[in-house]
């Protein structure tokens, strides 16, 4: 039997019992597995040095290098952040809802656990811990698929879990690592429908995309961030520079950063100048269309690729729009349904970019930055989905969690 | 340009617009194509003579052949649950969460349309209607594909849907038939990336195992019932025989009717005999483990694969087990996660069996024919979820919708 559907199986059988844990038991495991990372801090350590001397080796760059990393500043900030999710209110036998039939039946929706979700990933250690805590405390079997860049981090980790969950009244199978990181085991996971309800994969585009056609499991698709502002005739100017600014200053390389501007010509007739300074003056690189470059010198031009590009870092392209329509148009064309956003002192134009753009987040008057379960209040974050079904946005626990009809009865048939 | 591509062009363009529609102009159109299809009906029953006289050629059972089968009563009993839709609340625009953020930033996620919904079904056309209205009524498009065997049906149906739409302030384009029923428009609907937004297949497990296999959109699986009762120790014997002959005989045919029957070892000592001679009298061929042959004759020799088939007729597999526990093994090992009941008298045997059969909906002393929307209250069902994902059970209207983020500032910034 293969590492995978050896480890789905226990994964699967360890999730009845994850399905019946109490909370209690689930805060209590997740309190030991904090104290036992601490503990074993020396050699989770060493096992990521490892990491680091086979990434260097082989040529990572220093931004993976940098992912991979840990420290005791980090380890300390994963076993807080391991206390957070202790914190969280547990969701498993919310009430989602509640009938009587008219024979008496009792009808009872209530929220359990998904059974055993898989997740893969790339790089970063801390995904191990974030994932394994979060679906503990839903209840759920997680089987985790890391990279070979953090093998051996991960598997000092898990070990460590392991440990943790023998004192525990949780199963120890609940927690998988499949350790083999050749790709075949990765094929293996997409296809493992018996034991696995879903997959999460989360990192490149390459990845994900990946996953989506391969995968025969159901999956939750983290998508990338072709995120825009589009910046309306009547927009207050410095409100407008502001939230630019910040949208794709703020932390460039991530997925609600945005990629693209979209202008009301006549707003940039009046202000385009000033703000496209403001840009070059924080280095960004700018593709801008036709009309903006034979204007302002120093500029890129833009191609039909660059509307549809996430560049994660410090470039955006620019185009001017006639309207909102012209706007909205574009976006639900090149965009990638995440974050999207309107300046504007409009009450009209704002209605229809709101309720027209197809993204999982709209935004009238602020930065696209806010799209994150921490901000919306939800305590944690599995990811950002950008897909439609089961749940879109920002993730946190009850996207880990399904639902089960319970009706009781006193003898009930049907006629 | 194929088919498939032109009509998912269309129907996602047309998305935007039933994605502002009102719950007047959705309820409006319904009221059109219901009186629409009345007045076409004579062209619409001319149309499915056709496919069943081809049906008759092409040596289609009986059983097929009344599925496909229009006449003037199933055209009206069509208009009538077409009245039933537009009578449903419209859940587009409700409030699933609202908050503040200590920034002031005011977060809404509302309910909103999937977007393009795709079905693919076997023979019934009034699938055609009921997949129609229930995503207009839900603000999506839909591309519908049906088989060759109902061909002439669905083109007829569908351009009577047409011509109400044109007098409707819905798109006609909402609605897509794809008229080649060649399989490769099939596959190509499988793989519709970019213009659709989830897959729902309604027909045989093959056609569902076959789109498991190959989507690569979103999927909605409406799976296989092999569903069973297990009659526990302190079960009363009336119930018992009531639930156990109700779940199998009212309809044999549909997916959350019985196909297996355990019966804890002691309680079978004492009234086994008179529920398998109930079950004789009623025609049920039954499949029993080797304890029960040697002690009844005239029964046939369960196997291995019994216990994992859905029969979908009057045949039943009869398995005496140790307790409960055994009981919920078999079911989590055999079932398909749809509909599991248990008659007992025990309080503690009955939390057990509930909490860890995993079944999109468990039963206490009730048989399991009530897994249904219409008997759940969501007065319509798109199918019967066998996924985690999503939605679980009975599909009302709110499975065809999925949520979006609204936020509003005064122009603020992350820090």
């Amino acid at each position: 039997m293969s590492e995978v559907i050896e480890k789905g199986k226990l994964a699967k059988q360890a999730s009845y019992q994850m399905g019946r844990a109490t909370t209690e038991e689930k805060n209590e495991a997740l309190e030991f597995i904090s104290e036992q990372l601490l503990k074993d801090q020396a050699f989770i350590l060493e096992e990521n040095e490892k990491d680091i001397e086979y990434g260097r080796g082989t040529g990572l760059s220093q931004a993976i290098l940098d992912r991979i990393q840990l420290n005791e500043e980090r380890i300390q900030g994963i076993a807080t952040s391991i206390g957070q999710v202790t914190d969280l209110k547990d969701p498993i036998g919310d009430v989602l809802e509640q009938m009587e039939h008219a024979n008496g039946l009792q009808i009872e929706k209530k929220r359990v656990p998904i059974g055993v979700v898989g997740m893969i990933y790339e790089a970063r250690p801390n995904v191990t811990i974030d994932a394994a805590s979060l679906t503990l405390k839903t209840g759920n079997s997680v089987i985790l698929r890391g990279s070979s860049s953090a093998k051996h981090s991960n598997i000092a980790i898990v070990k460590s879990i392991h440990e943790a969950l023998e004192k525990s009244a949780l199963p120890k199978d609940a927690v998988q690592l499949i350790e083999d990181t050749n790709r075949e085991t990765a094929k293996e996971l997409f296809t493992l429908n018996d034991y696995l309800d879903v997959l999460i994969p989360r990192g490149s585009q390459g990845l994900i995309d990946t996953v989506v056609q391969q995968a025969t499991v159901p999956v939750i698709v983290t998508g990338a961030g072709n995120c825009h502002v589009y910046v309306d005739g009547s927009a207050k100017k410095e409100m407008a520079e502001e939230i630019v600014l910040n949208a794709k200053l703020q932390r460039p390389s991530v997925c609600n950063a945005i990629e693209s501007l979209l202008v009301e010509r006549n707003w940039f007739q009046e202000n385009g100048k000033d703000l496209i300074a403001k840009l070059q003056e924080n280095h960004v690189e700018i593709y801008a269309d036709e009309e903006i470059t034979d204007q302002i010198s120093g500029l890129k031009q833009a191609t039909e690729e660059d509307w549809g590009t996430e560049y994660l870092g410090l470039t955006i392209s620019v185009k001017l729009v006639d309207d909102v329509e012209e706007a909205v148009n574009h976006i639900n064309t090149y965009g990638t349904q995440h974050s999207e956003a309107i300046v504007t002192e409009d009450e009209e134009n704002k209605e229809h970019f709101l309720q027209n753009v197809d993204a999982t987040t709209v935004y009238h008057n602020a930065s696209t930055r806010f799209t994150d379960g921490f901000e919306f209040g939800y305590g944690a974050e599995i990811g950002i989905s950008t897909q439609k079904l089961h749940a879109r946005g920002p993730m946190g626990l009850n996207a880990l969690t399904s639902s089960k009809i319970f009706v009781t009865g006193t003898g009930q048939i049907r006629n």
